[in-house]
C-alpha cells in the first residue's frame, strides 16, 4: 500500500505563457522578463515564455518577439514557446526559441473553439507544423488538450488519443503533454490513461499539464507519479485557465505542488520562497488574488513550518 | 497499481460547526436551521450541528441550543455537537443532542490556543467528558486535533497520538477523528499514520477531519480510502478553519469530495447540487467566496459535465 514514487521531478513553469494570457491586464515586457528572470534564479530549468498566437486574438501574448529577444541567461535551461498553426512556428524560430510546444485538441468543439479548426484540420495542420520545426532544428513538445474529457463534449475519445500518441511516438518528438485543459481527470481516470499511453510513447517522456478545476489537481499528481511520470506544467500562485472556455480554472500551483514533493522526498531543484515572490509580485501588479495557497503561507515567516 | 477502494463512505457535514465558527458575522439560528434541513434533504445523515463552547469567545455558537431544539427529522441521521469542556457536554446534553464529539489536540501550544489547558490537563479533562458523557448515555466520537502536525510546533509525537487512539479505543468509543486541523498532513504522512493507527483502533471506525490548507486535501483523501477509511468530516463549500490560528483555512468542500467519490464510484448518497444551494445562500449572506470549487460549477447548468 506504500507509494511507488521517483527521487527527482522535472516541474516546468507554464506561468509567463498558460497564466499570462488569462489576464486583461497588458503585463509589460520588462515585468514579464523580470519575473522570467527571478524564475531561472529560482531554479526553474524549463519554462514556457510565451505564446505565439495572433495578437488580435491574445493582445498579452503580441510582446512574445519582445520577450524572447531579452530572455536571462538559463545554463543547461530550456525556454519555450507554444505556438498553434504553422505562422506561430515561423515567428518563434525567427525570433530565436530552441523548442517549440504544439498542441492539438482531442475534442471538436474545443479545437474549433481554441483554435478554429475541425479535429481533422487541426491534425493536418499539427503534422505540417511538426514537419516545419523539424526543418528549422527546434526541438518539438507535442500535446493533447482535453486528454481527460471536454467541458462541452463529456468524455473524448480514447482512440483518438491513443492514435495521436502514436503518431508523435512516429516522429519522435521530444515529450508527449497530456493536458487536462478543463480540470476534469481525477486520479482513476489518471491512472487508466497513462498505463494505456505510457506503452505506447516508447520511452519519451509524458508530461502532464493539469488544471485543478476541480480541486484533483495534486489528487491527481500523485496518481501519474505512481504511474512513473516525472514532468508537470505548473505555473506559480496556480495562475491560468483557457482564455477560450467558461469556468475553466488555474493550472496547478508551482509553489503548491512543489510543496508536495518537499513532503514527498522528491527532489525539484526549486526554491519556494523564490518562486513566492514572483506571485507575490505578480499579485500585486495584475490586484488579483490567485487560487494557489503556498506562495502565501510561505512569505509569512510564522506560517512557513 | 490499481486503487483499492471502498464502495461507499460516508461524509460527516461539519459546515454547521466548522465552518460557522470562523465567520464572524452571526448567521441568524433561522437560517442555521434551514440550512440544516436543507443537508439533510440533499442526503447528509450525519451533521455536526453546533459546538458548545464559551459563547464570550465564539459568539456564533451563542444558540448552540436554541439551533438544537429547531432541528428537523432525520430518519435514521446523526445530530452531533462539538464540546471542549464538562460543562459543553452537559449543555449538549441538556439541549438534547445524543450524539456528542470531543476532541483533544496533540500539540501542547495548539491546545493552550485553543481550550486555555496543556496537554497534560487536557487529558484529564477529556477522560471526565467521556466519563461524562457515558453517563448521560451519550454517543461519543473521540478525536485528535493537529494529528498531523502543528503549525506551531512542526512535528506532533506519534507516541502520544497513539497513546490517545489506545485510551480511546480501550473506553469504546463510537469512531476515533485524525483532525489536520491545520493542514498538515500530506498523502504519505497520512498513509503511515493510519497503517499504524488503524490495528489499535479494534475495529472502531477512523474519521479524517481535512483542511486545504495547502491544496492537499484530496490527496489525503485518496490516500485515506486506499487504507480503509471511509468516513470523512466535510463542509459546504469548504468553509471552515481554526479561530484561534492564523493561516488556517477550510475543511475539505462537500461538494468537491462528493464530485471526486462519483468520479471514482464510490456512493455517498448526497445530492451535490443540493449542497450546493446551500453553499450558494451562505456565499451569498455572508457576502464571501469560500475557497470550495464544484458548488459554482455545479449549479451553472453548462458546465456541470
Amino acid at each position: 500500500m506504500a507509494f511507488n514514487l521517483p527521487k527527482e521531478v522535472t516541474l516546468i513553469e507554464v506561468g509567463p505563457r498558460d497564466g499570462f494570457q488569462f489576464e486583461k491586464k497588458i503585463i509589460p515586457t520588462e515585468l514579464k522578463v523580470e519575473i522570467i528572470s527571478r524564475l531561472v534564479d529560482a531554479g526553474l530549468k524549463h519554462i514556457q515564455v510565451a505564446s505565439f498566437v495572433n495578437p488580435a486574438r491574445l493582445p498579452q501574448m503580441a510582446d512574445a518577439e519582445d520577450v524572447v529577444g531579452r530572455l536571462p541567461e538559463s545554463p543547461g535551461g530550456i525556454f519555450s514557446g507554444l505556438a498553434l498553426n504553422t505562422k506561430g512556428v515561423l515567428r518563434a524560430h525567427r525570433a530565436g526559441l530552441k523548442h517549440l510546444e504544439i498542441s492539438i485538441s482531442a475534442s471538436d468543439t474545443h479545437s474549433r473553439k481554441n483554435a478554429g479548426l475541425s479535429f481533422d484540420q487541426a491534425v493536418i495542420q499539427m503534422k505540417e507544423m511538426i514537419r516545419l520545426a523539424r526543418e528549422k532544428s527546434m526541438g518539438v513538445r507535442a500535446g493533447i488538450q482535453c486528454a481527460f474529457g471536454c467541458v462541452y463534449e463529456g468524455a473524448v475519445s480514447r482512440e483518438r488519443i491513443l492514435q495521436l500518441v502514436c503518431y508523435y511516438s512516429s516522429k519522435g518528438v521530444d515529450a508527449i503533454a497530456l493536458s487536462d485543459t478543463t480540470g476534469m481527470a481525477n486520479p482513476l481516470s489518471v491512472k487508466q490513461m497513462l498505463q494505456t499511453l505510457i506503452p505506447e510513447c516508447r520511452g519519451i517522456p509524458v508530461v502532464l499539464h493539469l488544471h485543478d478545476t476541480r480541486g484533483l489537481g495534486l489528487a491527481n499528481v500523485m496518481a501519474a507519479l505512481e504511474c512513473g511520470v516525472t514532468q508537470f506544467d505548473t505555473a506559480m500562485a496556480g495562475m491560468g485557465g483557457c482564455p477560450f472556455v467558461r469556468g475553466a480554472a488555474g493550472n496547478i500551483a508551482t509553489e503548491d505542488t512543489v510543496n508536495l514533493m518537499n513532503l514527498l522526498g522528491i527532489i525539484t531543484g526549486i526554491d519556494i520562497v523564490g518562486v513566492s515572490k514572483c506571485s507575490e509580485r505578480l499579485e500585486k501588479f495584475l490586484a488579483n488574488k490567485f487560487p494557489g495557497k503556498m506562495h502565501r503561507l510561505v512569505l509569512q515567516e510564522d506560517l512557513r513550518l
